[in-house]
């Protein structure tokens, strides 16, 4: 822990770099990076507070990144808060925020796709056509800009982290990915900023996400040879007692690979996952097990 | 110059990142990067050249790429000789060349790709679907591998050195792109490594390209309202006088980005590329001018 913290806030990418770059030269402690989009929440400080542990600069970045929001998706609302989220980042660590607006991020038409296949299909894949795209192209560009030796990453976007893990694989980036747990509420809902959407009643109604993936834990804890489809029913049935849940997708699948899961394979597989989407009105929230099985 | 030297051959990514990090913690110069297919001759060498006197160190790769080459074209038969470009990259000055096989560059099938629209899809893009996208995809692994500060590309592929640049730009990779001039024979032949390909009746008819963009270049600078169809007949139909040569295609775009080229926006312009793709039996050459116009 420092005692005394001065944060830094650059806005540019030639002022990240330098600031980086004289880290380099002074230090031989690693870089880490926690990519946001600001609105910070505990599960943010969470990851600094990793990174704070693990190395020598932390750099934040918040960018609400256009690219990752489809025509209909809440782009323009997004929540943002520059102040507080700089406080929270001072608090939890960080060294550097780094706060570009989008003519710094994409001063021209940006021509070049960063497209991950197999992992990025599912899921919100599925549900956000194009959003893995701007997810791994914009933090593509981060990675270029930050050049950190660590990345650290949120596993409530399970397949973020999943889709990042495997585009870091495929195009040899020279950064490790730090899979980092899901925090949650005392009542169980799963830390997001998206969650300042949600009325009174709906957020007592989104307690049914968490509910039923624990549901779904104990399941499978007690019935070791359990079907795929027995889970999702169960998760599915659990969900629908909140009148105001609207279901996207419940589904049960392997991790990290993101393929579907077989009750068959069992014995080679080490670990599924447990993911739903759920919009109450128009928030549209995700929460996820990953739940060690097999063997 | 150097008086003696000794050129380092690494065949594993973790043996090529363990020899730059020691260039990097001994010395403040930069890193020059020149990727090759192998098979060098002069053209790479002045590539490599060039690198050696801007940098400290020099890394020359050396990989046939098979995600670049079409079903239908000659990645069996590229031609190679190991031993040969080894003794060329030495006498350039390279300082490491970097030989992966296959294996060491794609583990395990690849998901993530990495494309350029706009730039890319014109050219040897239409004849070659796909082509400039395993040309972005092993480009970013390599420089994620080499991260070098300046990487080495010759004109002769001006349309891989534009997709290139549009990627860096993009991707805000860290990395200047110095493009390098097309090297000929003292007939006017562009150098490639596929010029071996060619019986002697069809290495003497494919001088044909150099001596059509000749001629374009002579018409441009007596004609400066010339149209750009002018230029596209006047190339044709130097080109059709050899009876071996199959055209795939002559155009002439504004350059560097590789849109049509429209006479009425010369006033804007400052230069244009005529470029050629011609078959001789099976052997597919290229060649092209940038020629500065307007004003």
């Amino acid at each position: 822990m420092k005692a005394v913290q001065t944060i830094e806030v650059v806005h540019t990418i030639s002022d990240l770099r330098a600031r980086v770059s004289a880290f380099r030269r002074s230090s031989e402690k690693p870089v880490g990076f926690v990519p946001t989009m600001g609105f910070l929440h505990e599960g943010h400080a969470s990851l600094i507070r990793q990174a704070r542990e693990r190395c020598g600069l932390v750099v934040l970045s918040i960018f609400v990144n256009p690219l990752q929001f489809g025509p209909n998706e809440d782009f323009e609302r997004y929540p943002r808060d520059a102040e507080r989220d700089l406080q929270v980042a001072e608090a939890a660590g960080a060294d550097i925020v780094f706060m570009p607006d989008v003519a710094e991020m994409y001063p021209r038409q940006i021509r070049t796709t960063v497209s991950v296949t197999g992992v990025s299909e599912r899921l919100c894949g599925a549900s956000r056509p194009g959003h893995f795209d701007g997810v791994a192209t914009v933090v593509s560009k981060l990675f270029h800009m930050v050049q950190p030796d660590q990345a650290f990453f949120g596993l409530k976007d399970a397949q973020q982290v999943a889709v990042i893990q495997q585009m870091v694989n495929d195009l040899n980036f020279p950064v490790e990915i730090v899979p980092c747990p899901i925090l949650r509420e005392a009542d169980g809902l799963a830390l997001s900023s998206r969650n300042v959407y949600l009325s009174d009643e709906e957020r007592k109604q989104a307690l049914v996400l968490s509910q039923s993936l624990k549901k779904a834990e104990n399941f499978v804890q007690s019935n070791p040879n359990f079907a795929a489809h027995e889970l999702t029913q169960l998760v599915q049935n659990h969900i629908v007692t909140a009148p105001l849940a609207q279901i996207d997708y419940v589904e049960v699948l392997e991790y990290p690979t993101l393929v579907p899961f077989e009750s068959s394979y069992l014995s080679d597989l080490t670990s599924i996952i447990v993911a739903v989407a759920v919009k109450f009105g128009n928030t549209r929230l995700i929460d996820n097990i990953i739940l060690p099985i097999g063997k």
